[in-house]
């Protein structure tokens, strides 16, 4: 070790390009690239048949390298972020047309904010308070840029955003007359139906939003404001904006990479999404690390590996062994064959793809059981 | 932006030392210095006044500088870590009494363990498998180093380890016996129990856990095999270690930090751990972002900030308001009476440290409202 010269993989790095899938360091996150590539050109297909721009999320995946897969193959127009911390991560690597699909509060965040369109990147934000408009307005006049506003609705997802109309055109308008910002549209993402087992369930809250949305573009288009953007839309719900009429943005991102949640949920035929829909592309690759009771095994992946808020990680591609409980450092499997051995690596499909890509530093991308990149989580941890 | 010329607030550190709290950027983990240090002198002025050695646990914060500290005035004897690429970060940074309280398996990291001690650290590892026993002597060797090793024994945990007393001392022999090992004693330590609220509950759990331990230590003695260390013992459970007459070793962690899990457990005379035991010393400071239903605000820190695994975290030293929903960069505060507004802060007590510490990057140290240290999470992410 005092020979160190670069990343050292073990330490610094979970593999290099061009090692074999099995001396990968574990616990890590690995992408099936082919898997990957696949459902970026299907969802960028889908948005381009239907006429719908596609700005894909960048607070799932938070990887320079990804968003550059999704421009290139998967017809992404920009990102959306949710953090200002995050959206500079993308700023500085040059990607130019970035949504904080947020509010920016604070002085701090306010100023970062203001300075971005300085590298060079078309930036954008969410507003549900008039003293925002104030605020951005003041910061972005300060820095001689441009902050394009959308107002947030809430359309069901009870966390930020207004829900009457008359609070969209109150505050559209002040965007509109505000030194610096620019009205661009309205932001209405529904949060809270996306994991929603059944189609039907889904439709039914989707139904209501695009009711509020469309009521809200007609008010400000009756006021002289149009909507560039009127952007919603997730993994479970895509097909729902699309078909509305009134959204034209797009801003998935599970779709990428799956997840066990999100695999779980229902298409319209009432097959899982994970079945045919989208691919699991990402894996938490896990060794077996002590197998000394004969029906369980120890696996190397716990909590400070995955985020278990959606529920455990289902064990990929095999139905004999199961993962049952998560610790901070471990993982038991039950094991019930005695099938598994000491150094066996399991694939896991993580609960919850977005707060568990944030644990990780990197992503190992895998083409035929060979590393083929070492891609790094550019923005994890990038909070504020 | 353009101007970069080192660490900059809100992008890569949270605060600088001398800053006034309320510039603290959030989410962030903020640390109570003066409760921090209360609890590390306690829990060192027990462990002296009970004749036990204080092996502290590094999973748990992860820092470098926490450590010094408890060093410096907490009693520790050394640290505990659960894997090789964290133990590695303290041992570059000069700890010099190791112990990966876990088993090491696979090539790569054995390999990287029988290095460590190059670094002017005691290494020490737990083994619960003859196998391992032959692949880290011959790492050992091969280095020229010495690999201590215990014996680690399941005493209820459920995950890693052996239960009886005949492979304990089967394990001992084929460690003493190998080239590059020493035998250095048991590892017993009954995580299952630590969150058990009662201490009724989690004594009698710890009976079985001695039980089986002197046991051990007896079917050893037998054999001319000493045990330096008989080491386990956590914040639920170190005063019936201390009180077994055969545990000499405590590593406790979350002492240190507290969480809201942990502060629920209760003692002996039936009151809350965090009502004198322990002072909570760390905290998740998070801030306003958007109140536009009167009787519920949404504040900067979700999933991405904090672990949700042991439950969600509690709002600090109020009872007006209510920490109810999590979701990936957002909480939802019930705040019935309309306290909160826009860019209010919060101090919430996350419900489960280790986990929600490994997702920062920073200790922000505050002392009477001041910035006094920021120190990185040194470890953080080191899964390997």
């Amino acid at each position: 070790m005092r020979d160190f010269d670069g990343l050292e993989v073990g330490f610094d790095v979970p593999a290099r390009p061009g090692m074999p899938e099995a001396e990968v360091q574990t616990p890590c996150l690995v992408l099936d690239l082919d898997a990957l590539e696949r459902n970026l050109r299907k969802m960028g297909a889908y948005a381009a048949a239907h006429g719908m721009r596609l700005r894909v999320h960048g607070k799932m995946h938070k990887s320079v390298d990804v968003y550059r897969l999704q421009e290139e193959i998967g017809g992404a127009c920009g990102i959306c972020c949710q953090k200002v911390s995050e959206a500079e991560v993308f700023a500085r690597a040059g990607v130019k047309d970035i949504l904080v699909s947020n509010q920016v509060r604070g002085a701090a965040k306010v100023d970062r904010l203001a300075r971005m369109p300085r590298l060079g990147a078309r930036v954008i934000c969410c507003v549900d308070d008039l003293a925002n408009v104030a605020e951005l307005s003041a910061a972005a006049v300060r820095h001689g840029t441009q902050i394009e506003c959308l107002v947030e609705i809430d359309c069901g997802a009870g966390r930020c955003g207004v829900t009457a109309t008359a609070e969209v055109v109150t505050l559209a308008k002040a965007i509109a007359a505000a030194p610096g910002l620019r009205f661009a549209g309205l932001q209405a993402y529904q949060g809270a139906m996306q994991h929603l087992d059944r189609y039907a369930d889904r439709k039914a809250k989707l139904d209501v939003a695009v009711a509020m949305v469309r009521e809200a573009v007609e008010a400000l288009g009756a006021e002289g404001l149009d909507c560039d953007i009127v952007g919603g839309g997730g993994t479970g719900s895509y097909y729902f904006e699309s078909a509305s009429g009134v959204y034209n943005e797009l801003q998935c991102g599970s779709y990428a990479f799956m997840d066990a949640d999100y695999g779980r949920i229902l298409d319209e035929e009432g097959r899982r999404i994970d079945r045919g829909e989208w691919e699991n592309a990402l894996f938490l690759l896990t060794s077996v690390m002590s197998h000394v009771k004969p029906d369980r095994a120890v696996v190397d992946a716990g909590l400070k590996a995955q985020s278990v808020d959606s529920g455990l990680p289902v064990v990929f591609g095999r139905d004999d062994v199961r993962y049952v409980k998560c610790s901070d450092e471990h993982g038991v499997v039950e094991d019930p064959a005695g099938a598994l051995k000491v150094g066996d690596r399991l694939r896991l499909v993580p609960g919850h793809c977005d707060p568990t890509c944030n644990l990780h530093d990197w992503y190992v991308g895998l083409r035929n059981g060979v590393v083929e990149a070492v891609w790094p989580v550019s923005a994890r941890g990038k909070a504020w």
